[in-house]
This record gives structure tokens, C-alpha cells and sequence, in this order.
């Protein structure tokens, strides 16, 4: 009898992250910390953090004038105008706003609190209020990693890049996909049978927000130190999408 | 250095289930099917449908006398009147309905479509239309299990009941835990540092809907037969909590 079993491994000795740092390096470094090699079907996932941090996705508020409208949406929200003025930079609407939340549709499709802009796990310098923005573009960030590790070490790679998100109708943030590189962000089960033969009710699967999830499990988001996650025996279509594929079209949003 | 892993396994060898089986025995018999014996710390991932079933969680549509309330709505969201009937016996309230969608709260308090009540993996009898329903009790359910496994392994574990739910926002339903027994379903981190010594400002973390995600990933919703995932190595608190923690008040709730 075939057991399926997935083994999920955070690597360990992952160091601060510094704009301009070779993720893949990092990688290769954590994997062989970890006595693992990489292997073709191999999954990793990296927090969006460290992905932002390579890539320098620093903003300091101290250089950043708020327009009148983040300044007004600011005192509604009771947040710093600055803060409010890069998160409207960064979106493409506001979706729900009260004192004390801001949740906007992100540029690239994801609805979350702050256009995912935060402090924590970012180095102040200076006494500065440095945040960190997401990546530019998480499915190239993805993609870039998975090309440089196929051509350091010969395996294909799936990479995921999580963020934790807050969630309608539910306490507590939750991994989910940002960037996705090698997988299917979605899987549409359309076609497919029930154990008795009839066709299945719920056709579509979250699948990368999934993935995502487990590997917060281990990521953490404190003091952990483990952003970097390489998930091994899950099954794969070969299909490669981008995350965005998971967000749903806002015409298609009973809740937007 | 110490690495972290977690490993996920699907049970093999999971018989259909039927009202009044015993869910306990069916656990060890994949347990032992997979070579594996229960550890405490040990967490059991079972779906809802095997739980519903064992519990005789069935209703055929012949057998529902829709009232005027459910035939009106019915003929708004294009469903069977006595479906729609059910749906709102198990609902406190209609959240979002349109041709082809009713979301409702369920007396339990989770937001979701039709209340849970599906036919996808369901045994039909006689030609009837017969469906299921959520477990009554799944905070219960989870608790009896874990307390029949303590009896005859003396393994102390936890046990989490999920459901592959729809969400606001992104396509692709998620596993979300529906029931808990023997470990936290919401995380605190108030009061935690991160990396720089700086208080968090995610403070609740979805920690038993992320490990109900994970598991979903063996699970699979068509007919993969794995209903039944061992997770080992996760970090516990040894704090038991109700699943309905995950669940948002309603007045503080932006998208009911």
C-alpha cells in the first residue's frame, strides 16, 4: 500500500537578510545546514520578508510627504499620514476602512490590511521608521529563484512566496500565496469524480494558499528565524502559475 | 543545530464510513496500515465527512417540507427548495445570496456556502437526494476521538476536524478547521518580540486553520480515499481550545 507523505523542513541558520543578498545562496546555505540537497519536485517557500528585504523593498517615513488624502484617510484611521500615503501608493482602492484598520486591495489583486507594509522583523536604522513593502513582482521573484537553483544545482524547483493575512469572518492571520513559480496556484478539479463517480461540487482549490499555510506552520512570526521552508512529496501537475490567479475578480466578490 | 520538520501523512486504507462506526478503531487501522503508531503530541487531521458520517449526519431531500421562507429563496439562488430548506435550519443567518450562491452563518458561527451541506462523496440510496451535514458538536466530536485514542494508546494527541471552505477574495476553497480538541486553534503572540525586540503587530495567529490547510493538501476532495492526516512534530502549547475561537464576533466583523 502507497503511503503518501509529505515532509516539511524549516532551514535552519538563515541569516538577516540585507538588500542586494543572493537568496539563492541563502537557500543552498540553509539546505545544506538542514543535510539536505535539493531535489527536482522539491517545493520551497520563502516569507515574503526576506524576498522584500533582498530585493530592498525599504521605505523610511521620514521621506515620504502625504498627499491631503492620506492625510484625511489618516486621521479616519488614526495611523501615521506617511504610512497611510505609501499604502495608498501601493493600492488600488480601499476595500473596508475604520479607526485603527486599513484594508486596501493591493496593486497586485491581494485585499489586506496596510497594502502589507509593516515594522516587524525590519531593521531600524537611525531611530528611522523604516517598513518594508511586498515585492515588486512576486511571481518573478519566484521565478528568479527557481532558475537560479535549477542552474546552480540541476533540480526543478517549485517556489512559493507566503505572506500571513487577516481574513473575513475568521480570527487570526493565515499563510497565503503572494508568488508562485513551477505549480498551480489553483487547481481546478473540474471533470473530476467524487469516490461514487459523480462530479464534484467544489472544482477549484487553493492549492499554492495551502502550501502556503503549512509552511507558516513552521515559519512562525516572531523570533523564529525560519523563513524559509522546503516542502518534499507533494504531488504536482507540472503546470506552472502566477499567485494572482487566486485572487478573485472583484466583479466576482460578494464581499469587496 | 536543530531542525525543525513536520511531517504530514495520509492514513491508507480508509474504509467508507458509516453511521455508528468507530471512528477510533478506523484511525488505528490506518495508523497501522502506514506502519505508524500514535505519539503523544501527535495531531490527527480527520475530514468533516467521515466525522458527519460516523454521526449519521444524513438528510434526504424527499423527507424536508420547505417552508415559504426557503421556497422564496430557492427561486432567487436557483436551488432546490428543500436544500435551501436545510441550509437555513442549520444557519442563524443569510450573509450573501445571488443566482447559484447562498452563504450563510451556521449555528456553529462559520461563514460559509450552503451551510456545509453537501453531496460530493455522499452514498445514495434508492435514487434519494441524500446529503450531509456538518457534525453536530465538532469541538465534541474532536474530544471523544481524542479521548478514545488516550484509552486504548495512552497517547496523548490532538485532533482537529476540518472542512474545504470558500473564502472573500481569492479563489479556490482552503481547509479550515471546524472542530478542535487538545490544542490551541488561535495563537496570541501579544506580548512576543520579533527578531529586533520589537512587540508584534500580527498578534493572532489561525494556527489550526493553517494545520487544517496542510492536511487538505493529502486529503484532496475528489476521490483520493485519505480523509485521515497524522501531522508529528508540530509545536504544541498543551492548551486545548474551541474552534469556534477562529470564528470573528460579528460585530466585529467588516464583511458580514
Amino acid at each position: 500500500m502507497t503511503v503518501r507523505r509529505l515532509t516539511l523542513t524549516a532551514l535552519p541558520g538563515i541569516p538577516l537578510v540585507r538588500p542586494g543578498d543572493d537568496l539563492c545562496r541563502i537557500v543552498l546555505d540553509g539546505l545544506a545546514a538542514a543535510g539536505e540537497s535539493l531535489q527536482t519536485g522539491d517545493v520551497l517557500v520563502l516569507a515574503q520578508k526576506i524576498v522584500s528585504k533582498s530585493e530592498g523593498r525599504y521605505a523610511r517615513l521620514s521621506e515620504v510627504n502625504p498627499s491631503a488624502r492620506a492625510v484625511a484617510l489618516a486621521a479616519e484611521v488614526d495611523k501615521d499620514p506617511r504610512l497611510v500615503e505609501l499604502i495608498l501608493s501601493e493600492a488600488s482602492e480601499v476595500v473596508r476602512h475604520r479607526p485603527g484598520v486599513l484594508i486596501v486591495a493591493h496593486r497586485l489583486g491581494f485585499v489586506l490590511a496596510n497594502a502589507g507594509i509593516d515594522h516587524s522583523n525590519v531593521e531600524q536604522e537611525d531611530g528611522d521608521e523604516t517598513v518594508l513593502m511586498l515585492p515588486e513582482n512576486p511571481d518573478g521573484s519566484a521565478a528568479a529563484l527557481a532558475a537560479g537553483l535549477h542552474e546552480r544545482t540541476g533540480a526543478e524547483v517549485a517556489v512559493v512566496i507566503n505572506d500571513s493575512l487577516g481574513r473575513a469572518w475568521r480570527n487570526g492571520s493565515v499563510g497565503i500565496a503572494i508568488g508562485t513559480h513551477g505549480l498551480e496556484a489553483l487547481v481546478d478539479l473540474r471533470g473530476k469524480a467524487d469516490l461514487f463517480g459523480r462530479p464534484l461540487q467544489v472544482t477549484l482549490v487553493g492549492f499554492a494558499d495551502e502550501l502556503a499555510a503549512a509552511a507558516s506552520l513552521l515559519q512562525g512570526q516572531a523570533a523564529e528565524g525560519t523563513p524559509i521552508v522546503l516542502v518534499r512529496g507533494l504531488p504536482r501537475s507540472g503546470v506552472s502559475a502566477s499567485a494572482t490567479e487566486l485572487v478573485r475578480a472583484k466583479d466576482q466578490d460578494l464581499f469587496r
